[in-house]
């Protein structure tokens, strides 16, 4: 449940952990009372400041110290939530914010839930749905193409786009309305036309805007690559050649850590996560059948499964039978060229090179973005791109329109008043995505997945 | 090498991880121009706006929004460092501070060492290095007991109290050379007896701050107690009582992980790492060995270790036998009073109960926090305290003055010469706690172990 609009939140919006600053936030009707009653600073209390300045002071608990802080004042509606925010920076660590926020709560403000300061911005009015998401996207994004795309969307670009389509569908359906009012055969030939021809380019509209879907995805959500191959067959070359350009990029993301089987590195901007399956592989007797079975797991969901073969191997003709039957999608690469006489296999799309070399590193680079990338093209500048939610929304309003254009065509007697409400059905889906109506419930799963403070 | 003071610095001054908000700091003669350069925003540019403002605004890269954001202006020396600081607060996330950071090294600024602002602050003379010291306590503290210590410090009591001592320890000094200048036969006794009074109360107040170490060293390194015991003796039971209450304020300590077999939990203001044994022992045939010598080293290096037995255990008496031979600082705990009709083994300083129960728990609690905290009254205002640097310089300090009284009393001809230049090594060495007196590779060592962007 989120709180009401008239109470006063309160959180922490530092991320946990050792920094140098740390921000307690407050919003709210409250928001200044509560700075006046704990910061003491030389000359007039908070709520007496010209909105846009800072404070420096202290919070003081019964007379004594408990840090000293830097009070940031904005006024309603220029701030962040478009309420009354206090923004309390103190010094990092995790004591120093917590006691902060302990007496801002008991000052009277109520703990925050996640994403309730921006949950607040939407029900404002200062943002729309879109952009409330671009905000999440922008705190998660791990690459500067993810981030560009973020805040092109934040800025409104992606929000601009639905409601052209918005407007668009809308003028279709008030026109196709209009002409319910004429008798079917004094309607002029023009105008049927007309409504055919709008249809069209916004069914165009809706695919252009769909299609954006795959890069967004590959931004948000990353791509599984998993490395097959016997041991010794340059497996750790392969897999400490790619990082190695990123690794200083990668070591904060989230779940990257030193026990995982995976590592992440950033491809063209799209975060790879890698993972060996020999990783998986070398257990004991045991859990080995638990291992295998993880393997097989863990290729089906790949995106891509990269078999690594080595060019001096004796078996090799008979391994390459094997991929014959492999369906997921995959790229083969011989390795140890440098020390193989003749040329590679004759295989259509695979790779034959050295993992020593610089080069033989950067083919895997740009195959690998090839295969992950597909169409999309990453060397066009970054724009705001559809996620998993839009894009269901944007399919079914597509499906609606789609049979209400079918409906118009089809020249039955009642298709144009049947159209016409196929069309407001797809408006009220597209009106969903930038949140021209919403329900609590869309709101809770929205902002639910935020942090809190933010 | 720290950076010469006339460049300028920048660094994210928040932790790293999901949040709401990201902060890059910059500090130096060239920040408001870097400001300048890289945000845009409505009206003047950030220079020439008022110090101690706010700017709402974007940090733009080739005419492409990076992130929109709240820009801080502090003048010197009205700053964090003493000199022009402006903060960038961003989205919060990796990403967009990342890239703030980028533009910002791009525009000229150089990358902050660890400390390195908090050091500037003390090169500008705006802290001592006591205060200087407390920020980092500050940013670890694990209590609110250990909190509050620290703002004192940085507040300047600590500080305060060395240079009480500093100023006593001159004007003693003072005093005795002056009385060289008169031949020793013509001094009047008087004034011998007050600076032996003099320095009797020096060495006094030597011993009252250093007492304040150990409870100093417990906020702020915890203290390690380890349990013993036999399997289903009540070791989880006691371990979860323990940590009941406590785990929401544990949870975000470092080097709290599931896989530790440390937990973490705050008595009384001290944070408390308590390890079981058996998480050591319970390990396969191979590694059994070395789980053994672990839990020998553990237990050398444990504040305390608590034996907890099963009051039903048949073999009771024997196991008993063995604590005989225990030198290190223990607590014996006999578990299950519950299920044992008869008294306890009598045994002093032993508790005997049953974990079960709230009531048992909270003996074992207030148990711990005697042992541990020793003559340290908990109960007390907490008040700043010295680090482990501080102990030595005083240690020593005092020793010179020691050896100084020494030389007074002895009645030697060169005895007052002597004494009054032991006085002066005493000195520098109360001087260095402040950073009257300081080397390059002190300053290292402490800013050293701060976090980038303090």
């Amino acid at each position: 449940m989120p709180l009401m609009m008239d109470d006063t939140i309160a959180a922490i919006a530092t991320p946990p952990g050792e920094g140098g600053i740390s921000i307690v936030r407050i919003s709210g009707p409250e928001a200044f009372a509560i700075a006046d009653r704990i910061v003491r600073c030389p000359g007039s209390l908070p709520s007496q400041r010209a909105e846009n300045t800072l404070v420096v002071g202290q919070v003081v608990e019964q007379a004594r110290v408990i840090d000293e802080v830097v009070v940031l004042l904005f006024r309603a509606p220029h701030s962040y939530t478009a309420e009354d925010v206090i923004e309390i920076q103190g010094h990092g660590g995790n004591q120093c914010a917590r006691r902060i926020l302990r007496l801002v709560l008991d000052a009277g403000a109520l703990l925050a839930e996640p994403g309730e300061f921006t949950r607040r911005a939407f029900l404002h009015g200062r943002i729309d749905l879109v952009q409330a998401e671009a905000v999440l996207d922008l705190i998660r994004a791990h690459s500067d193409r993810a981030g560009t795309a973020a805040v092109e969307q934040l800025e409104g670009a992606l929000s601009d786009k639905f409601n052209l389509l918005y407007d668009a569908l809308l003028m279709a359906a008030a026109r196709l309305e209009a002409t319910l009012d004429f008798p079917e055969d004094e309607l002029p030939d023009l105008v049927m036309k007309e409504i055919n021809a709008e249809l069209q380019q916004i069914n165009h509209d809706f695919d252009a805007l769909i299609d954006t879907w795959d890069e967004g995805h590959l931004l948000r959500d990353g791509a599984l690559v998993v490395i097959s191959g016997k041991p010794n067959v340059g497996k750790s070359t392969l897999l400490n050649g790619l990082l190695e350009k990123d690794r200083a990029i990668v070591s904060d993301l989230p779940g990257t850590t030193r026990d995982s089987i995976e590592e992440t590195f950033i491809l063209n901007g799209i975060p790879v996560r890698i993972a060996d399956t020999a990783g998986l592989r070398d257990t004991t007797d045991l859990i080995e059948k638990e291992g295998i079975e993880r393997t097989h797991r863990m290729m089906r969901a790949a995106d891509l499964v990269v078999y690594l073969f080595d060019l001096t191997d004796p078996d090799l003709e008979q391994a390459l039978e094997g991929l014959k039957t492999v369906q997921t999608p995959h790229l083969v690469i011989f390795n140890k060229l440098d020390m193989h006489p003749g040329p590679g296999p004759d295989l259509a799309g695979s790779l034959c090179l050295s993992l020593l070399q610089e080069t033989g590193i950067q083919q895997v680079r740009d195959a690998l973005s090839l295969h992950l990338s597909g169409n999309i093209d990453l060397s066009a500048r970054p724009h705001a791109l559809i996620s998993e939610r839009h894009r269901r929304l944007l399919l079914d309003a597509k499906q609606e329109m789609e049979a209400g254009l079918e409906l118009v065509r089809s020249g039955r007697e009642d298709g144009l008043v049947l159209a016409a409400s196929q069309m407001r059905l797809g408006l009220q889906l597209i009106g969903q995505a930038t949140g021209r109506a919403y329900e609590e419930e869309l709101l809770d799963n929205i902002f639910g997945r935020f942090c809190i403070g933010k």
